[in-house]
């Protein structure tokens, strides 16, 4: 099976966290969250459920409505229940490496899932070498399984504290024991994690998107730094890192996060018609359409219309069946991409001036393809517009940035870039644009992947896609 | 493996062919071009190749990208290939009916994929069996199949058209016997056809959205009543039946076909779009933003706005990839697949006068939650407004359409419906409105779901569905 | 998957049939007994039930124990159920040729399934080819099929043996239709049939060893020439082909059939322990120990070991696991089958002069590995004894004989073979010894594939595989 | 898929290792190897190769056969490799404890597959679990890993060593790590593993059997408190506990082992045979016919015949093809296992005084079907004579011993169980009769099922297998 990837950066995961004792089938409901959050990843989807403290769980590389059966949910029967999506990376990924991580220690069971990226990861690992431990996996997860292992002197909140302590990069993690769920979220709140209040109890998920699914209410996000511990109805804050420089992924409002989902107080959906807008005031342009790449650029193609008064039509149109071909990608197949999922509406771009909003550019590969089908489709002048500034740097906080050699925005300026791409013009939403857009102020937001400047010391090189693949 | 189904009607099938003597792999062109038709059918999936008059073929349940295999296609080889994509009326459906269906006969092998329906299938096959002939299938490609085997005397073309002139009904047929690919359309063309040119040969195609991915030049559609014979770069066109009435289906207009497609000269992209204009001219309301139920809305919605200045925006977020579920839908589960497929804007409808624009109303059952979900979310005022005119009556032409009880446009009034749905106001196209839309002059359409004018005489009650059941 | 074959013939199926109007779960017995007549085809299974004249199916290419499931035979409720099994003749064969064929005409629906092959099956097609018949598969299931259908104007039972009157061949067929299950065996006995009873009903099969897991009660063969139409309770006879030339085929003694079956009133395991006796008195030998190829050659090692006074003991060994695999058996995996399915008792072996006895010789390739395998593990002597004559003419009647120039007993003197093979010795039994062993006189035998006396008229060239294979 | 059980006790495990620098495709070895050793275990099976220190691996539940695939050995390249497979106790087995089992520590990567049972497993892992150690399988190669890990700073050969010395039980290990096969068997020598010399290097088997198909010479054993470290054509002992009370299990020979194996300088096959030739001088009865429950009882019955005279023949018929099934074995299906399994070869058996040899009997409910099957066809006498003595006492080592309430020879004497089976006579072999088949002295065996005499202090409670389930 063979992913048709295009030209953007991926999401590392998405974690649900649900705890309603008493309730029947809990292991459905972490099933329909995981559909929600099925856009954060792809390759493999788990569920472990925790009935008395025994934990039982199951994972497997797919899609959630694929992993998942009436069997298997059955078998998972529970009082709180976590669940997680991954996504693929390469074609390489295992189930070994699929989450939640359900590991015995001295304190009981334990199961976590964890979407982010320690940027001490591989050095905390070395050290636990150094005194024997071994590890099954390459993620994040069984490094902090095994620090909270080594506390197990102390009440499961406190040990997890500690071991927070050692950990440095992003997360967001849910982790249940004993009679307990429990969400964290890193003190720089990188990763986005949201607390939900359904019947009988609670529920943690990345997006909050996933609570219209489960009937749950929208309560508030987990603070960075903070740590919040539920059994049934009760509902603790742990506040154990208030401190820190808020720095949400602000990639989140560019791509990752669905536009139904509301973040850190700000809808997803608003700050990318706000980043359409604000483009077109930093680059307007002549045209008689402004079209998407669907469906990513849609939100902010919709601002972007409203603010030049140019019409809003459609020019791309995606084939929604095609995500995956059990045909192995050769060369011709690899031409053959762009246009199995898109094809061009002629009819309605032929002898038109259009702006074509994409909410990204990463390699460039993509865009290129694009304006040649639009502009052999009759298209007058192609106008690009990105709905965000260029990607410049690595991400070491969970997203898979190719090496800077292929980040066409490190490497070229943005006429080169238009030359390579063929546009007519080109235009990059400013890193200012971008923060306005979401916050206002700019305040809280990590946007270290255009401008290089992460939130806190990162490696010098490597990140952790090159760990997991070492 | 339950399909998510929303209230829509549904299409039959989709086929696709594809003459090119030399050209490796047709069999991939083939399955390409299928998953460009994946929209018209999800049910099964079947190709068939043929090289020299040897007819190999796979055809399986599910989706294309499911079904086909490197290896399966690598063991498909030859110079013609015909495929098929067909739609899961039921869970009861099987591979036995599956397409193409390939026989063996007197004059060689031969293979068929049909898209349509016959109105005198069983009368046909009583007659058939009357003289010993035996059926294996429940579908009418079988009993065409026969009726050229009894004239196996004739030269191909000739055996093909004396079986047509016994059939009364939809049919656009994709034959592939001996070297030649044979493509046929009904004497009223209700269901499209369309020819492609590639390297070395040509195309056939339900829809000419296949022709993008294939890399083929759009020739012009197959006429009703003709019969277009393939032989490499040969074409030859045999009007058979050139003076029926010209009826080719509204719904694909109004729904079937991708906007990407061309059909019988109107682009399906324009004519939605000019749906949603005329529509806000016939129902025009005061409102803050015209949204659509994704997708299938979208394209009148966007031509609503224009026309209406009222802005377009999106209030509705579709999980793009809630397909199908393992999980057996309980009743709880039905109330959830709404839900698994959308979700509400909040932030962007609440306080808003809206006005949804949906393609077409069928059962109203989705209408209703989708009007809760959001007057739920804060919407101040919901205006329906459907891009088509209420759907009265059965068709007997390839579509399942539920029983006259269940299609509420039958038996309501639209203020009826209206408060049955809980819209602020409710809207409908005209049915001459829809077919200026399409046409301008609504010559060539059958609009008999919405006027019961069918093109035909029908049978007085049952239809193919009912058929196909017994 | 690949299949591990033997130098040996192959049978070509087995078939069931159940009728016990009532009784719950009757696919599942059919389920059952088809575990009971795997031996005689490993290719794909099949099950067809009968309720009130509705017949629903399911084939699929693989073991019986992987084709069903629970959810499967659930569906399959009926008061009649037939079974079949069919072996792999090679890696090309389909589903589509999977039995039992179920078929619709003029009077209902019918399920048919055949074990045997019709000499003029080709003949006929193409006479009903003629006439304007088409055919879905190549198995004569469909000719028969088609035979029936063409006196629809007659009662089943008429117009089945008008269908008769027109095949020539071998056959065992189970049928069924309307309320009855109908069995028939050919003028000449060729393949067999047997009838059991169980509560409310009765039961035909191939071999009356699945008559123990069924619980039922053995009553008699199918006579030569004979249909049983079954109805619940009762049973009737209808001799419509009387005066026979009664020609069981006797290699359902040699190899085919399980120890365990009776066949027209002979013990397979006697007919075999017998072949052994006579076998030694027909080419004695001076030896330590008389040993077997698994399993086919146990028991008539046990009876040459009686006769000869040589103790019996066991020189090699089979690998009870090793029935496919899905290693594409290249080169090296060819040599690598012998091995993975058998090996050498060295200790046991050692220092000894050896009688080894198989079943059959037919090709001759394993058996010269055999004895290499023996006498590099020690053994002094080996002498090769055959419980069957040489295999020299093909078969038309059902079994799947090589081309004769691959059968080393028409082409090669014993002596030749005997030096091919590097055994010190090596004797055949004759056909008298043969014949001896099952009937006492020889009556009612086919022994064609030994003799060349073929029972009926049989095609110049051309065997049923050849005729599948076209 | 549900097994077949019959009334045996169950392998644990069987594990293969293979070194052959430079080799092409030493995964398809090891699959070959696996292959031969199925019969140790059907649950589930893995393969792990090393490639310069890098350990790829791919288990899964299934069959050898089944679990594999070309793409998947293709994937596996390396200079070494190791496999595993595992036998299914329960249906709630999972793959997370297949095996071999990889992990990632200081000194780089491992592999281990292990047959056996520690005794002080669960102490060792509450050890670990106080000093911070997770756990994530709950199978005993975890904690010796975990172990092998503490001394990280050693060699790898004397960290291995180290962690020998903390555990105790029994285990026969392959392990390969940077450029090293290692095999080690624990000091009592409880669960065997023998040396075979492949082209290049050398080949590591529970048993000898496996060493025909890979063409590989058989050198020795490994010594009980040996470890062998291989590197390509290099080998080293070291005797690392070599003055441990030597006992090997003897239920290898009574059942487990494959006859063609030979252990410790014993064949399998020849104290089998020797066993009931023992077993008739201890328990002669005058009969007409010495039949075995086959396979098991095949090679004991054979020598009771040679011993007693009475002529061997076979009365129960085996249906090779039935393993498992997908049909939830309820009530009745748990009464047809038997029949499934087996049928009475009535005509062979009839009017005649049988002696039937069983190789062991643990709960007795086959026992009592089989002689109520035989004498329903019409045996005059059925005296049953068992192979082995009376087990009486759970197994610590790796043996699924039912709980003592349930062990039929725990709780009632011989007379007893031949009323309980409706047996003429019963007879057992003496411990010391078994012990004499063996080894003729009675040295270097575990007889602790039969006598109780463990060769190890043992848990008072509870095994292996209540550990695993907790």
């Amino acid at each position: 099976m063979y992913p048709i990837h295009f030209d953007k950066l991926k999401e590392e995961c998405g974690v649900i966290g649900i705890c309603s004792p008493g309730m029947k089938n809990i292991s459905q409901l972490a099933y329909f969250g995981l559909h929600a959050l099925q856009h954060r990843g792809q390759e493999s989807a788990g569920i472990a459920v925790n009935q008395d403290g025994k934990i039982t769980y199951y994972k497997e590389m797919g899609l959630v409505q694929e992993v998942f059966s009436d069997t298997v949910l059955q078998r998972l029967q529970g009082d709180i229940a976590i669940g997680h999506v991954r996504y693929s990376t390469t074609g390489e990924s295992y189930v070994t490496n699929a989450q939640p991580l359900v590991v015995h220690y001295k304190g009981g069971s334990i199961a976590l899932a964890h979407n982010g990226n320690l940027v001490n990861a591989q050095q905390i690992r070395e050290e636990l070498e150094e005194h024997g431990v071994i590890f099954q996996t390459s993620i994040d997860s069984e490094v902090i399984a095994n620090l909270i292992a080594r506390y197990n002197a102390m009440p499961m909140e406190e040990a997890i504290q500690e071991a927070l302590k050692k950990i440095r990069g992003s997360y967001a993690l849910v982790i249940t024991c004993r009679d307990k769920l429990i969400g964290v979220r890193d003190p720089n709140g990188l990763r986005p994690l949201c607390i939900g209040k359904i019947e009988g109890g609670y529920v943690l998920s990345s997006e909050s998107c996933a609570f219209h699914v489960l009937n749950a209410e929208f309560i508030r996000d987990v603070e960075a730094g903070e740590m919040v511990v539920i059994d049934g109805n009760d509902i603790r804050s742990i506040p154990y890192a208030p401190n820190g420089r808020k720095a949400l992924c602000s990639f989140e409002f560019v791509y990752f996060a669905r536009p139904d989902s509301v973040m850190d107080g700000r809808s997803v959906y608003i700050s990318r018609r706000n980043a359409g807008r604000i483009l077109a005031q930093e680059h307007p342009v002549e045209a008689d359409m402004v079209i998407a790449v669907p469906d990513s650029g849609t939100v902010a193609a919709i601002g972007y219309a409203e603010e030049s008064k140019i019409p809003f039509g459609e020019g791309l149109m995606k084939n929604r069946y095609v995500g995956r071909t059990f045909i192995q990608p050769d060369q011709r197949m690899r031409e053959l991409s762009v246009r199995l999922k898109l094809n061009v509406l002629k009819e309605n771009v032929k002898g038109k001036r259009l702006v074509l909003i994409d909410d990204s550019i990463v390699r460039g590969t993509t865009s290129r393809r694009l304006v040649d089908m639009l502009k052999a489709a009759g298209a007058k002048e192609v106008h690009v517009r990105v709905s965000s500034p260029p990607v410049k740097f690595s991400c070491y906080f969970g997203i898979d940035t190719p090496t800077r050699k292929n980040l066409v925005g490190a490497l070229h300026s943005v006429e080169e870039i238009r030359q390579m791409i063929g546009a007519d013009s080109l235009g990059y939403l400013s890193i200012e644009g971008l923060m306005k857009s979401i916050h206002m102020d700019g305040q809280g937001l990590c946007n270290a992947c255009f401008s290089g400047d992460y939130p806190m010391e990162v490696p010098k090189e490597g990140n952790k896609f090159l760990f997991e693949k070492r």
